[in-house]
């Protein structure tokens, strides 16, 4: 995979904020004075994340995945290939950050209705992701699988996520019933030294495991052996999307807000933040990325939400995600954004060239509502709703930035993911708090153990027990 | 379609709002005395559904849908059977309230994997809904339909939604290309008496029209013909889903909000509102129920985002919905919800039966984090992940509200789908909005005009034309 450097700057994604400056919106936008004031603060987040790039003690191992050695993308693209000549179907057992990613990729990148398709024309095993315990969604999964054709993926970095294990447990069960050798139908990924699923993977006469470095968070893991096995099994390049990636680094390499669009989002959510806008959209004007908003949300959410500073100041931090697609929740949300509470920042993918042209037939009705499509395209259509919307933010004086991209492709895929890891991170760092951990869902994963019977939970299952719906409270 | 009152009462929903107290929460809930202090406002939001009810003017006919004659279910249940046994696709077009309900109903009561069965097990037309313009989308749809074998149902009240309108100009050649006569495959939903799809029908030589009743908006349509014909061509018992939504009807007669459940929900979320909790999270613990957290999300937020009250007075209120699945999204936002700000309310879908289970084996591999789940199954873990998250929300100091449903089937999805309705239109008038109007949506829609060259826009472009990216906020 080469590129030249004219062709790499042709993909480059941009990060547009007219929108959120003061001179779009008066005095609800964002004024220079407010942006140069944070010009130090923005330069030291750079400097710390420059010090601590790489560093597994950190979790900061995801800003060198670009980087990662030729050897293990051979070693997956290998893998890859063995599975699409072996299997008709590819299952991702995951769940939270081992989900997302592989989704995410699969929507952007291959046909919308690439399950549908007959095996000449999809080139790939159907694909499957199954993030939750939904026994309705886990039966009806099984009706269109042939267990005998299907390669399942297990994706967990402690192998201790009790869905993904429970989901482990029916499949190997189910493969042994069918007399088939569970090894041969699993691939692991997960931590390499310590993982219950390295020893799983032994019980089971030897699963193969794939890695995920041990610096390397869930939600930070899609440019890792999480997302690149089952992007590499649907025929996805994997080293545009790594190059993307690398390309993105780059992009923003300077301390300066100003010339780095990932510190320069950072920093104007930020800053909106501390205006009360606790609510972040994201409003992709594609199909294809309608997963990516459910990515970005669990990467937003889960780094920034937090109730204690890195100083151990206690805090109630975050802004809450929220997806949108344009065109389609222009009919459902947009009412809301234009008139509703100032509370908000809207963030537009746009995007520059859609994959396939659809002209729109000139009929001449004679209807004046009709007509007027005639001639247009559905790309020129969902272009101009874009801008519309985005004009019309701007009217009711409502912060929106746009991040354009040229076209959907691998190479600008890895773009989009590492942009909105950096913006993350820098985050992080202005809001002074820890993006790489997730304490608040200990609580919740202790009370399930607990109704489940898992020993040592004894003591918390008799305090749930006590907790009974109040009979005044039921309507 | 008869129901013994028995088991009508064993399928009701009930709202439990236990956690939404402070009782529960200490003083970060609810107390009995402002329940106490909204009885009067509460009663007089009821009085005045209960005068405003069916009125077309107020676009009140949504009340009386669940009534509606005996006759219009079996129109559509005859069409629905002709479309059944002469089509092999059915696919809606059509956008916001025109796709959100059918959508719905289909990801509730079918088979997730619908489209992928054989037609054997299908026993129903392949089914799709179309709610975007993206061309990526449309060209990928195409490649897997077979248009002499396809139905196009175009939903729209106005007849003049631009992104149905393309749609339809679209179809419409390709059916005359294909050598077929668009009239045999399209049926359209619409105003009965005013729209640009009656003379659309003309033209064509005379397309079977399907009513909205005039005072029913798109966001209250689903139980018009806007849902049901889609639902009856799926083979989903209609009639039982109007007895559940009029079964919810009568449960929510009382004006006393402690008897009335939809009007004790507009209490709790108005009085959560006015504490600032700006946004309402819908958490379905079932992937049957994820598009009903979208359904919900265009009727809360449309209804209810308002910037001018029922008296003409200014104000920016509104809730911003969020859909959360359980128990996948514990993994991407739990950790936000326990610990960042207090500005939300989740809202739990709770399902007491799955209609299918999965028990987990027990294999016996000597690990701790395994071994426990075996013996369990897929619905005691989703299950209590469920009560552990409210459990760990309510530890949190986070206000949570748990409707439950005894199962997934046709006459709970009516009684949700009115709950909800109903709900909304409480809220209505305890915020003094107008539930009902969408104007925050014209600017925009107006903006697109101008710039697909529209008659009578044409100052709009050249101010539209006038506004570039700045290129000092372009990186």
């Amino acid at each position: 995979m080469r590129m030249t450097q004219e062709a790499r700057r042709a993909l480059r994604i941009t990060l547009d904020y007219t929108n959120m400056t003061d001179k779009a919106l008066g005095e609800r936008g964002i004024s220079r004075e407010e942006l140069l004031a944070r010009k130090k603060l923005a330069a030291k987040a750079h400097e710390a994340l420059r010090r601590d790039r790489g560093k597994e003690e950190n979790f900061l191992g995801w800003t060198e995945l670009p980087y990662q050695s030729g050897e293990s993308v051979k070693e997956i693209l290998k893998s890859a290939r063995e599975i699409r000549k072996k299997f008709d179907s590819f299952v991702v057992l995951g769940i939270g950050g081992s989900a997302l990613g592989p989704m995410t990729a699969f929507q952007a990148l291959c046909h919308l209705h690439h399950n549908e398709l007959p095996k000449a024309k999809r080139k790939a095993p159907r694909f499957y992701v199954e993030d939750n315990v939904d026994p309705v969604r886990m039966k009806d999964l099984l009706d269109v699988l042939d267990l005998k054709k299907t390669c399942f993926n297990v994706i967990s970095k402690s192998g201790a996520t009790s869905e993904t294990l429970a989901q482990l447990l029916l499949i190997t069960a189910l493969l042994k019933e069918a007399g088939e050798k569970p090894k041969e139908h699993f691939i692991f990924t997960t931590d390499p030294e310590k993982s219950d699923l390295l020893e799983l993977s032994k019980k089971l006469g030897g699963v193969k495991c794939f890695p995920i470095p041990r610096g390397v968070g869930g939600r930070f893991s899609e440019l890792s052996a999480v997302g690149l096995l089952p992007a590499a099994v649907l025929g996805i390049d994997i080293k545009a999307l790594l190059l993307g990636a690398a390309d993105m680094d780059k992009h923003c390499k300077s301390g300066d807000l100003f010339k780095n669009p990932a510190l320069m989002g950072a920093v104007l959510q930020t800053i909106a933040m501390g205006k009360g806008k606790n609510i972040s959209v994201l409003m992709p004007y594609s199909d294809n990325l309608r997963c990516f908003a459910d990515w970005y949300a669990q990467l937003w959410a889960e780094s920034l939400g937090k109730n204690m500073t890195l100083d151990k100041r206690p805090c109630h931090l975050g802004q809450t995600p929220v997806k949108a697609v344009g065109a389609t929740d222009q009919h459902s949300q947009l009412q809301l954004y234009t008139e509703g509470p100032f509370d908000k920042v809207v963030t537009f993918l746009s995007v520059g060239n859609y994959r396939k042209s659809v002209p729109i037939p000139d009929l001449r009705t004679g209807l004046l509502n009709v007509d007027f499509l005639g001639g247009h395209s559905l790309e020129e259509l969902i272009a101009a709703e874009n801008r519309a919307t985005a004009h019309a933010l701007k009217e009711a004086g409502r912060l929106n930035a746009t991040v354009r991209i040229p076209e959907i492709n691998a190479f600008t895929l890895g773009e989009l993911f590492y942009f909105f890891e950096l913006m993350t991170a820098y985050a992080g760092y202005l809001l002074n708090v820890n993006a790489y951990d997730q304490p608040g869902v200990e609580a919740g994963k202790k009370a399930t153990f607990a109704l489940l019977g898992k020993k040592g939970y004894g003591q918390l299952l008799k305090e749930l027990d006590g907790e009974k719906p109040d009979p005044g409270c039921v309507i």
